[in-house]
């Protein structure tokens, strides 16, 4: 009767009390509350909204789930980033080792890719012999050491979350704004930041295409921070085209090394240190947004992120020797290229069909149990604006092998258009920026 | 991944094709879509509503679950009425043997009380011995022998509803204007009728108490019927103050019975004769309304429609002298009278709290296998507007015990204000008649 009730009141858009909240999700987790009722709560919320006492709550009933991470005992303030997800964006695996490397520790936690967006854990993997799978403890003695660990959730942490996650892939109710933001911000704040950094994309590569509901997605999750004490600072960045060149696991890990070593695609280098400065300011690591900026060009200049990277990667298992010679990362045994048939203008390309053409290709995955190819994926070598000439180069395909890279080839001129006026401009790569 | 796309586009408002509403629910029949994505496909119809082509393949697929009932060996029409329910409504009671007395076959199969209203099941089983759940041969040969057959739905009938209520029950998705139609119209279709007559109650004893839900209830089910082929008629009628005097299931067997043999509270007289005539008309066996009222009224006085109420009685197994001898119904051993503490006039009742004062003394139930107590209830002998005195009796409380009785009483008193200036009008007896 209790469930009824508080189902209906968040059908008729009555606000609910933290306690009804509370109880609500404590009886689901303890298989009081039938995965039905929950199914039917969340619709319910698809329509009518949490409330900011409704949301708190909620986070609360997740966080209490499983454990949260004290690293108190670590110095300084530990500051995370969290990108919302898009196609091409390695951003976490420069910035991480970065931000540590000057002084700021960095305690990462992060998913696989699912649906046309990649995964930093998966990118992870395609280094031979790196491990996400760290314990708690050794998440945490990492950390200490050498100020940043780069892991995939462990189990532990929210499992409400995981079971809520699975329920709403299969009735409908992913695309919530207060779902989504309670989901993110339960997992950030069980990994024991004290601040964290938000990249939320805009565009059609987006998971919130709108730029309305991707501000709306950061207000709220900036809000959910400050209840818990946390600085929150949101970046709105363009998703419209896909950020850098590469698409794909080891080529984004390819990608991500050139930057590293102070190189890199113009957009990628630009978008890592407005992260990086905005992630040492949250650190207390430099006095205004200048210095931290020079600061961070500093460390890729003269080797030090690099360096970070290799300590990390040897402290989870990996092949330091991957940052000098990205050559043993896995290969694609064949290459096509795919060639501007006219002259023009690149136009505004379809982000999410590069997407899901990668995934088609082996890059992601459609179910979080399938397998990937690490090797397979993209180099979209142009931007929306961009002046070609028939037999340009737009792009290059990695594939397992001709049938798969032809079909790819063939998804990607469509999503690629070339046009014969110049397009309408592209997003600017920083929309706009939001803190708490 | 069907199911969950089904689910995306009902929540998105977005139309569903008769195949896809087709193939859904049957594959929840089949069990091959969750009782979760059911709950939460029924919540976004809460908000989206269904599309009339929706409708008729959501109708379509409950039939398609049970059975259809053949009863076209019977001649002439087969009528049916359904209450949307009430308190104090036992219109069905009196109209199915006065409508059959007058040659119209009428196939009735009714449910049993829910919540604050009553149903015409529990009533008849009231009357000593009288059966409800005959089988379909039972049920169509009584139909050919007498007119009219008073029966409990079978499992046989539409068991996706049954499925489909239960489920609604537990996740707050009752109170959609499409699901209530098709739940009820599905229904009546496989009963095997022709034509019916819909009494959607309105006012605050209504299951929909505001008069625009209860007319698009009523225009739903019209067009349903339209679809099947079937006249329907639908007249919207009060439900600001209980019909007639008595509440409890033997208590209005008796009150109904004063009706058949010519007499009753005038409110319960005039819509009985009201939906008396609607019914002979669907069942053409009177050339206008005028002609309708006055068989109906003269099968009433002569003694006609009693006859046809005990040879229905003795059918099912029950008492037929309960129609002369009221008496022998169960007796609640407690009487206690509410009286009027001051002059005035009677204001605006709480019907619904009436109703749930009557199943709080046991008079009805509140989840659907609990037990109820024939013999309790009440007569509320006083209507709003009424001129009352200090000490003029207001209703009598028949219950099992004083303490019982006395808890009912004030919770009467609560209910059947007694105000210092007449109140506004209540609604007309009969609001609205609409047909398809």
């Amino acid at each position: 009767m209790m469930a009824a009730r508080v189902i209906a009141k968040k059908r008729d858009g009555e606000p609910l009390s933290a306690a009804e909240i509370g109880q609500f999700f404590g009886a689901y987790s303890r298989g009081e509350v039938a995965e039905y009722q929950m199914a039917a709560f969340l619709m319910a919320v698809c329509f009518r909204g949490m409330q900011p006492e409704e949301l708190a709550a909620l986070v609360e009933a997740i966080l209490e789930s499983g454990i949260t991470v004290d690293l108190s005992s670590i110095p300084g303030k530990k500051v995370d980033k969290h990108s919302t997800g898009g196609v091409g964006d390695k951003v976490s695996l420069v910035l991480a080792p970065l931000v540590a490397s000057l002084g700021v520790p960095v305690p990462m936690m992060s998913g696989r890719g699912l649906g046309h967006s990649g995964g930093t854990v998966d990118k992870l993997e395609s280094i031979p012999g790196f491990r996400t799978d760290l314990t708690v403890a050794e998440y945490r003695s990492q950390l200490e050491r050498i100020g940043c660990a780069l892991i995939s959730q462990t189990a532990e942490v929210a499992p409400l979350d995981r079971r809520l996650y699975a329920l709403r892939d299969v009735t409908a109710t992913v695309e919530s704004i207060p779902l989504i933001a309670s989901s993110i911000m339960s997992k950030k704040l069980a990994e024991g930041i004290d601040a964290l950094l938000l990249d939320v994309k805009v565009g059609n590569g987006a998971f919130l295409p709108e730029p309305e509901r991707a501000e709306l997605l950061a207000r709220t999750m900036i809000g959910i921070g400050r209840t818990h004490g946390k600085d929150v600072v949101a970046l709105l960045t363009a998703m419209d085209r896909p950020l850098g060149f590469a698409i794909g696991n080891a080529l984004e890990v390819a990608e991500s090394i050139e930057v590293l070593r102070g190189g890199g695609p113009p957009d990628l280098r630009e978008l890592t240190l407005v992260q990086a400065a905005e992630m040492l300011l949250l650190g207390g690591a430099a006095p205004d947004a200048e210095r931290a900026r020079a600061a961070a060009a500093s460390a890729l200049a003269d080797g030090r992120a690099a360096a970070c990277f290799q300590d990390i990667i040897e402290a989870q298992g990996g092949d330091p020797a991957v940052v000098d010679d990205p050559a043993i990362l896995p290969v694609a045994p064949v290459e096509l290229t795919l060639r501007a048939v006219a002259d023009g203008w690149v136009g505004a390309m379809d982000v999410r069909a590069i997407g899901q053409a990668s995934v088609a290709l082996g890059a992601g995955r459609l179910t979080l149990d399938a397998a990937i190819d690490p090797a397979v994926g993209f180099h979209v070598t142009v931007k929306p604006g961009d002046r070609v000439e028939v037999g340009g180069l737009l792009a290059l395909v990695h594939a397992r092998n001709e049938a798969a890279g032809q079909q790819a080839a063939a998804q990607l001129d469509r999503a690629i258009p070339v046009v014969p006026a110049p397009p309408a401009p592209a997003l600017p790569l920083l929309v706009s920026r939001l803190e708490g």
